[in-house]
């Protein structure tokens, strides 16, 4: 009805007022959901840090608190299952904030149809997972949708632990001149569930890297390094993480392609199937940023807490405040990492 | 192969061994799922008390947890939505143990395809309801699924809160003698959600019955109200909780079907559809065991609190411990009043 010309788009964008993968994905895209639509909603000072786990203090202790729903398909993947890494990711994100996890709750959505046979074994996988991480499982909730998937297993897991950093950890304690280290080697996690979902076979199998961090983490803390903030890498892999953290420290962080840790069958499966192994999801994989001079010590502690990890120390702080990520590639030039945009693997964790 | 004869069935039970709805629904068929899976694998006693939210003590605090996933359909219903339902669900399972509530966790598991529009009044529906009952939604999480079902979106919440009660609320506190009371009318939630989900119409339209109820439980709490036992009358309804507590305290409950307050066109709709209202899901109801002399100072203090529910007493613990419920009916007779088997109502909740 407009008299004039007509400039907006005829053709409706795909993604335009409707819910992508893309907004799952840890990139850009779910990072602009979060700050348009759930920030401004809730706003309050806690969300707004977006931490993995949030400190809370109730009479006088200072707790953290964490949740997190795990959607990974197939539910079962070489190195682990939806039930440890639904016990593991919740275990990981306490330990983010420097925490002692004590009490996880679980709560499950399951499709009708599903084998009780598999339910049976996840959570016998989540029990033995909390056993070995020292948590409780304190409360539960069972709920059944009706049958669309095919074998749809949903689990949340919220976790409570006890803040055991005499500092708060997180960007805004970042120092300019601190050093970057990566807890190991990056990318199995993505690659070992993409390799299941699109029935691929490498060379040499490819085993999750999901593991528990809070011992090795607590164990740096109670050795008396000085952590500044710590991002275990999940969605959107090394490099989303590295630059939300960026962001929110407003410095440049500068790292070398040839120092980060990434397994020679990982390189070349990325290699196969066009992927970066910086944006490849982790789960069991954290950054750190600490004084210089403590990287050396914090590099024994950790090869012996996870060995055969190969911890790495990958690049530095620069005192340049940027607010941006950048890169020496392995041909030795210069170039800015971005966040990943949409995603690269879907539904991994 | 066996020369003998075969006793089994030779129809294979159309449950047998997969998950079904009634798995989800609140009865005898969830509780068994719990009893042969869940609890001996996660075995605890914290888990094993099966309380609507677990007391964890930390730092010499006495605190509640709790968790709740929502996956009601419609999403919007009259008198709420899956949002207020999702803070006050949780709001609510903290005040059955007679705690405060402080925060909230919120993870989104969003289908592919959902309108961004509806997220964001969800959202916001969560936001004023976490305003209103003073919790902090703290932390949070977002995943995508892929297409499937349309419009699936899928809520968790985990809340904390401090416990008030200076002693602990559950069925072991439950004494002979002790007064039985609801909150309020019975059945409405299920009823709305049903009415719209089947396109029904009433002569009356009837709103959900969805409110929170931490305020009015600590109002009783702190007058001095010698409450025992406290339980949200959800999935199941009234008949299936009072099994649950029947069992867990080993007495005899002895209610009046007279008694129990039902509107009218609650009643006239169960009578339409074959419902039995003491089945029915309720959001915003519970059941409380206190002492014959706290009674009318109990009702009168829910009625200031929740006005024109309703509350009333309606029945109590008898001295014989047979760990079940008998109701004496409208026409005088007495009789056993079962748990719910499966579901009568699925996924109102």
């Amino acid at each position: 009805m407009s008299q004039g010309i007509d400039f907006s788009c005829p053709l409706p964008h795909p993604a335009n007022g409707v819910i992508t993968l893309a907004h799952g994905g840890g990139g850009s895209v779910m990072h602009r959901l979060l700050e348009d639509c759930f920030l401004p909603a809730f706003h309050n000072p806690l969300l707004e840090q977006e931490l993995d786990a949030t400190p809370i203090t109730i009479g006088g202790t200072q707790l953290a608190f964490t949740t997190d729903s795990f959607v990974v398909r197939p539910l079962f993947f070489p190195g682990g299952n939806i039930g440890s890494l639904a016990v593991y990711g919740t275990v990981n994100d306490l330990a983010m904030q420097g925490a002692r996890p004590l009490y996880l709750s679980a709560a499950f959505v399951l499709e009708e149809g599903l084998p009780l046979e598999m339910v049976q074994r996840v959570v016998r996988a989540m029990a033995e997972a909390a056993h070995e991480t020292g948590v409780t499982i304190a409360t539960g909730d069972t709920k059944v949708i009706e049958r669309a998937r095919g074998e749809e297993l949903i689990i949340n897991t919220a976790g409570i632990g006890v803040i055991e950093s005499p500092w708060g950890l997180g960007p805004q304690a970042v120092r300019s001149g601190d050093a970057i280290i990566v807890s190991g080697d990056l990318g199995r996690h993505g690659i070992a569930v993409m390799a299941v979902r699109e029935g691929l076979e490498f060379e040499q199998s490819i085993d999750s890297d999901l593991a528990p961090l809070a011992e090795p983490v607590l164990r740096l803390l109670y050795q008396g390094i000085e952590l500044h903030c710590l991002r275990d890498l999940t969605r959107g892999g090394l490099a989303s993480a590295l630059n939300e953290l960026a962001v929110k420290s407003g410095y440049t962080f500068h790292i070398e392609e040839d120092l980060v840790p990434v397994r020679e069958e990982v390189r070349g499966a990325c290699e196969v199937l066009g992927l970066d192994p910086l944006y490849v999801a982790n789960e069991g994989r954290f950054v750190a940023f600490l004084p210089d001079a403590h990287v050396s010590c914090a590099l024994d502690l950790l090869t012996k807490a996870m060995p055969g990890t190969g911890p790495a120390c990958i690049g530095h702080v620069l005192p340049e405040r940027k607010s941006w990520v950048s890169i020496e590639t392995a041909i030795g030039a210069t170039r800015v990492l971005d966040m990943l945009s949409g995603e690269q693997l879907p539904r991994i964790c």
